[in-house]
């Protein structure tokens, strides 16, 4: 390393990178005074060093497209490419060259995380990627630090921006799916093709990041269970307020321990009924939110920006000046942490509180029927609410809450009720946390 | 350092020291496999070693008298006596025997921070404090790591878990605040004596600490301007409802700029109107919470408890595992940044919105000369509510919300409303914040 300035090279340059190139460049003096030596950009990789990104503050001729060569000629290399290939190869080799890294790639990190750790502490350099879950707000570093000396025992958040966008509008307008949907996309707050979010493939990747750290246990992406919105209705969202509940998308990390005492993980992404005096029901719009309980601290909540070129860039800046701090110091922030190595639990052994809504034939007996399905299987209600009889097809609309029950068990009362004479279709199954 | 452990001294083991002695015993591996190496209770310095503490969990032949002694044989000190002395002096000596030290002493550090700091870059330790502020909320860390690339326009925090718990109490019940302080006190959620509560100055302590780390400024208890709630009244309650507000004592600090961009700190601890909508106004009880504004992050929150002997003990084992993580590897946290070294703005020239409640004579012309009285003074009327006349004494109440003023155009209204012939008392006058 220079012993005037610590070296910093950015992989790709758009919002988030935008963002970040002009703090440092702006800020240069705060930063310097912060981290005890200048940041120095000593090059950006883009693909087309070309076009003129007048936002970033930049000189141009810092632009380049060998990305290759750059990362082995920096400290510390920020990944804001996103994707696999080819942002795993350069996050290697820079820290094959003794770079500390810092990337918001959650989907590398989701699918090849270990990797990245075991290279990171071979060549004894910090691999941050705090810009990855819930954009601003710290989380990870919490997680990983400041709860090191406590037991977390769930992990519940909202850390999808884009689906708690659409899904707190369809609770507020009433409005259907797609509509909401189509008018996200208008705003911005949905991608163009927006599978990644609304199938739930984001909040996976992010869920099993803190799932990882909350529970020191390798989880990867294909380790979560995930549902994502499609399947939600606006009939759904009425049943939910009519149940005192809104419905959210949450990534779910829990600690369960069976009958003698052997702990495992449930890791799961799927529509969820949340009580609306629950702190996360309050979440609204675009907004992130992780809520934690431990062993000795109860119930913490974080609240923030999930997304955005500016949050984010707080968050990489952050992890940028802890790793230009440990460059100065000869310092390195804690690895990777897995000795708990606990088993991830099947979905189909899950226990969670259900929300059912059945379309029955309104005659006398059916809730008798109903109701014999679930004890059939083991499933004990809660309680069960009849809608108003509707009229054009005869048919009355149940919702039936049930006490806490494995997905197993669910799906063969859900198969039972299927082949009852005066059920004409089970139209949504979605569970419930928070109660 | 023994090559085997790291070694752990415990000052005071009252509710906070007992939960963390017993999760050092019961957790002893999980921790040690956090750490890298087990951590081992050397001693407890306590004033009664005869005195049986079944609940620690710990062998009865650790607890000494001796201090002074202990300090100099551990690795890591964890200070939980409270008070200036001999806290002070134990963690000076504990450092210039090259250990580590964890403290929840907010009064100390708001006192006499500096010095502690001094001694901690001197000898090359870490000193950690997130138990100090804000209980088991992870706090401190986030402000002094995630954050470090962002720039904090803004921390205000419920930090006093007693004077919210009598606030809330009082918004829900209409009761006087002398009968629910009695109540609190049944409670346990109030002292036998609260005077450090509800006269403001344990929330004091923790604004220092929060606007020294969130500004890079050193600021002690005395730099911060303090007012305590024991002059809220029930009137004052139900007013801040009628304007759609909730009264909660914040601890604010806020970098403010002024014509010329020069930049100076407010810090202030003050009963504050706060709007309902604001995401303060919904922490209940004894909870605690801080919401910070950050040039690119935007507003985050924290959420937690901020008191009880469990959640105290998770913010301090998380800075034990940092501090014992960082022996094992020769790495140190980062130590104090008062780089910024902003000036103190006066609380005479500090900018807020009020709410000013006046008595006044029910007669023709009193609103004109209530308004020309702020007029005069350059403080300029948001609105005016006036609220029935009462029977008996003729007189009626009205509200009048200013926008921004400094404290000293405003201290000149009220004098001068007192000279008012219609105007027979100022019975009231709130800062707002968060509108």
């Amino acid at each position: 390393m220079s012993e005037s300035s610590v070296r910093v090279a950015l992989l790709g340059c758009g919002t988030v990178g935008t963002s970040v190139a002009r703090r440092l460049v702006e800020h240069a003096d705060e930063l310097a005074a912060r981290v005890g030596r200048p940041l120095e950009i000593v090059g950006v990789a883009v693909r087309d060093p070309a076009r003129p990104r007048p936002d970033s503050g930049l000189d141009p001729a810092l632009f380049t497209t060998d990305a290759e060569g750059l990362v082995t000629r920096a400290d510390v290399v920020i990944e804001l490419m996103g994707g696999i290939e080819p942002a795993r190869g350069l996050l290697l080799r820079a820290m094959e060259h003794g770079a500390s890294v810092v990337t918001a790639n959650k989907a590398l990190l989701g699918e090849d995380g270990p990797r990245l750790y075991e290279s990171a502490a071979r060549h004894g350099v910090d691999l941050y990627y705090e810009a990855s879950v819930a954009g601003a707000i710290p989380l990870l570093r919490p997680l990983q630090m400041s709860l090191a000396g406590d037991s977390v025992e769930r992990v519940m958040g909202i850390v999808n921006g884009t689906t708690n966008f659409v899904l707190d509008k369809m609770d507020r307008s009433n409005e259907d799916l797609d509509t909401v949907l189509a008018e996200a996309q208008a705003l911005g707050y949905a991608e163009a093709d927006p599978t990644a979010d609304v199938e739930g493939y984001d909040a996976r990747a992010k869920a099993a990041i803190l799932a990882s750290l909350a529970f020191h246990t390798r989880v990867a992406a294909p380790d979560v269970s995930c549902e994502g919105i499609m399947s939600v209705t606006a009939e759904d969202i009425r049943a939910a307020r009519k149940m005192g509940c809104v419905v959210k998308l949450l990534a779910i990390c829990a600690r369960v321990r069976d009958d003698r005492g052997e702990e495992s993980l449930s890791v799961r992404v799927h529509p969820t009924l949340v009580p609306r005096s629950h702190p996360l029901a309050s979440v609204h719009e675009a907004f992130n939110a992780v809520f934690i309980e431990t062993a000795l601290a109860g119930e913490l909540m974080f609240y923030g920006q999930g997304a955005g070129g500016d949050p984010t860039a707080s968050a990489v800046l952050g992890d940028l000046v802890q790793a230009a701090r440990h460059k100065v110091t000869g310092s390195r922030g804690p690895g990777e942490s897995a000795y708990a190595d606990l088993p991830i639990l099947p979905l189909a052994q899950v226990e969670t509180r259900y929300a059912i809504r059945v379309d029955v034939l309104d005659r006398t007996g059916v809730l008798a029927h109903v109701a014999s399905a679930f004890a059939e299987h083991g499933v004990s209600i809660e309680s069960m609410r009849q809608g108003v009889r509707r009229s054009g097809d005869g048919l009355a609309s149940i919702t039936i809450a049930t006490h806490a029950a494995t997905d197993a068990a669910l799906a063969r009362t859900v198969d039972r009720l299927r082949l009852l004479d005066d059920v004409s279709a089970v139209t949504s199954v979605l569970r419930m946390e928070g109660i």
